[in-house]
């Protein structure tokens, strides 16, 4: 017998059931009680707000009552009827309720009061029941679908690359590895070394630190592809801007030169944030409150100029800025930071990593925009990019979002065969096990280009959450590997 | 200056827009040349259909010609014209070729050819490039694509649940180990021990098998939600059926109970199926063409009864049929293959495992249909299902499907704290180490219930390819994380 004969609380604000009977499910957010009648105020999780229940003791007996506390879940048939107070259209008349599992007062930690972060993400298993978790998951999900509905409508296929792999060659950081070997007593060869063909998969293998090298492979052979998958760093990184595990979408395609690459990421990041303005309203609006509330805390300068839903659509309704590196670096190095010394790192000359605290002053405080920055030393980006004429520059391009930095890494790549192999002996990458990644530039090579973007800081951007370890589910962080 | 010029075949095929001068890019699948014309057949990766290009040896140089070899990429401006043969009604009457990047006919390996499908296997960096894998990832994109808007359109929510876990308390099979140790060198404590506490996450940890009990968490604030990740087993299990790593789609949903459920997984298999025949047409027609050609190997007896798409239709329109474990064990124990010892494994009692000669005889044999299996006895299911009443059952449920077996498993949760307790102190489960899932039942618990369905299984029916390792990229396997 089919027990799921619910409402949803997102369907009756939709449809405003007046003079129907209705069951509702979720748990108990509130209640305020006096001699005469109970409100519950309901959350379900489909939409941010309560619905309130309204329960008369003549109807529903003292002891069912009493086990209707904050988190106590329940089952409410009764009748929707117009409200009487503010804030809302409808409520329900309950004519049964039942306590499918109650939640003692004294032992819930998620009693009706203000919560830390840091307290709530210690307790990651229960925190997506408080306004704040709820809502970024919502809006999370709008964001993955966004992503894939994105790409679906242009025509790029979504490849799911390997997550385990032997090949780093990308050397973007330490990495995972992955074994079934015996750690306390891993089988040797006769020299001594820990025997690899021993184990899984015959040789040493990690976890991916980025799909694109596979992805290339695909787009060289479907045009335009996408992937959405997770990705590790195995960096001793505890900051509020790094995860050990977290998702990336990474877009590549055949027939595309560095310009297109960056219309396609300016366009895409534009349709994400859209989708969320238009889907995720009541959310964000909340989200904004929140985020408001917390800045109070902060010196008046640290404040936030515009409020979420003003910065949101101001990403959306504005161009980026695109400037090369050259120019970039004649920026800072003339910055007011710079000459007064106020960089940690002083921009003296051309070539100098950008670190995030130029990025910052050039998205936040000269430009006030997001800022594509494009055509890096070549020194200081990957192997794979396109060399540009100048002999020192390549099509490298990051996009650079306020608060956050570098949400988007892509560039352009490398299709000539020739220039590819004398960068990759230059900079000692093992060519022959790249053949399969080789392959493609020795047979229908052709101009291609591609870039990542960093999910979590997307949902960061689009949430205004500070912290990046709450806009993922269960955060992996070093020390951190619970639930 | 824009490189991305170009229109996809697809939207020629759609728009026919004779007449016009457009750029086409894309590989040589074959050319056929006499002294007056050469007929060039290229692909873009956006359709199964080759576009016919006619290029006039007055027009385009014959030291070009030369390089539009198969496998060759090219970008052709041209016209728009009616076709003069059978086949499509449009070609493109070449003025400039350009040769974006050559394939040595000496040494591409893709010439054209019949190639097997395990010689493709060896180069997967280049199989895309065939007809029959472009056809399996356009249609495994439409999958995916369609699980997402499915659960979208329901108010569903995606969850990314943690790759990297330090519980493994389904115990659905071998992990693999994640680690930062020096494997050849690991630190140890006093006693002589690895010292995980020196690991990257202070504690063991492996890859997931499943999303599952953090899904519920979710589920248990969000009312329903979805997985859809990559899951790894390190099985060392050679088959056509099994990968090390493999997607799945876990959905779990609070306020389900079992018939919810199969009622959830029936209604979304016959959604995925259908939107696959809407939108896939040719590549299933193609792959339909494909499947019937490899079976005129097999002896008469042993291939399929049905085309592809008949198949799938028939999967659409009929239900599926529903039936017990102690109803199928009573089929299986009086069919004729168990009363002529014709099973590897007899079924002589109730409590009997089902193998896969079992599952096979009662979905293509006797119901001849999906079956959803419910209802086996709970010793050889998961601690977390629900006990029936007849303390003997759980509220499980298989899905079985014609020539894949268990496409689907799932179950209701059992969400009294009680009966769960009591299950896993039998089973010897760490119930310290689960106090965040324990946490669920605790507070707020409710009927629950959800399933897993294996992505690739999936893929594997909708394009009728046998082997597992052919509808994935990038197949991770014993001995196998090449590419």
């Amino acid at each position: 017998m089919a027990f799921n004969k619910r409402v949803k609380i997102k369907t009756i604000l939709e449809q405003n059931p007046i003079g129907q009977e209705i069951t509702l499910m979720g748990w108990v957010r509130t209640k305020r009680s006096n001699k005469n009648v109970s409100f519950i105020a309901l959350n379900d999780g489909s939409v941010i707000t309560n619905y309130q229940v309204v329960a008369d003791p003549n109807l529903i007996a003292e002891e069912i009552l009493k086990k209707c506390t904050t988190g106590a879940c329940l089952k409410i048939t009764g009748n929707v009827v117009e409200s009487q107070g503010a804030g809302q259209s409808s409520e329900l008349n309950a004519k049964t309720i039942e306590v499918l599992g109650e939640a003692d007062p004294e032992k819930y930690p998620l009693q009706p009061k203000k919560h830390s972060l840091e307290f709530l993400r210690e307790i990651a298993h229960l925190r997506m029941r408080t306004n704040t978790f709820s809502a970024v998951f919502r809006v999370r999900h709008a964001l993955a679908f966004a992503v894939h509905k994105y790409f679906n409508d242009k025509g790029f296929f979504y490849i799911h690359t390997p997550i385990i792999t032997a090949s780093d060659a990308e050397g973007a950081g330490e990495t995972f590895k992955v074994t079934t070997l015996d750690i306390s007593k891993p089988p040797r060869t006769p020299e001594g070394e820990v025997d690899f063909k021993q184990d899984f998969f015959e040789r040493e293998a990690n976890l991916t630190v980025s799909g694109q090298l596979e992805g290339e492979l695909a787009a060289m052979a479907l045009s335009e592809i996408y992937t959405f998958g997770p990705t590790f760093r195995a960096e001793n990184s505890n900051t509020t801007r790094h995860l050990a595990e977290f998702w990336m979408i990474e877009p590549e395609m055949a027939f595309y030169d560095a310009e297109d690459n960056a219309d396609l990421a300016e366009d895409f990041l534009k349709y994400l944030i859209s989708y969320a303005l238009e889907h995720c309203q009541e959310d964000l609006k909340f989200l904004q409150s929140r985020l408001e509330e917390e800045e109070k805390s902060k010196p008046a300068d640290q404040r936030s100029e515009m409020g979420l839903l003003d910065k949101l659509r101001f990403v959306v309704d504005n161009e980026f800025v695109r400037i090369t590196y050259t120019e970039a670096i004649d920026i800072l190095r003339n910055s007011n930071p710079n000459k007064k010394k106020k960089f940690q790192y002083l921009i003296e000359s051309w070539g100098a990593d950008l670190q995030s605290e130029h990025e910052r002053y050039l998205v936040e405080k000269h430009f006030k925009k997001p800022v594509i920055l494009t055509d890096y030393p070549k020194e200081i980006k990957s192997f794979y990019m396109r060399q540009n004429e100048d002999g020192k520059t390549v099509a490298a391009m990051d996009i650079l979002f306020p608060g956050i930095g570098e949400i988007i890494g892509g560039s352009q790549r490398e299709e000539r065969l020739d220039l590819l192999l004398k960068r990759m002996e230059e900079l000692h990458i093992p060519i022959e096990e790249m053949w399969w990644f080789l392959d493609t530039r020795r047979f229908g090579s052709t101009p291609h280009a591609g870039f990542g973007l960093g999910f979590e800081r997307m949902v960061q951007f689009v949430t205004g959450m500070g912290n990046i370890r709450d806009v993922i589910a269960f955060p992996r962080t070093p020390g951190n590997a619970e639930f």
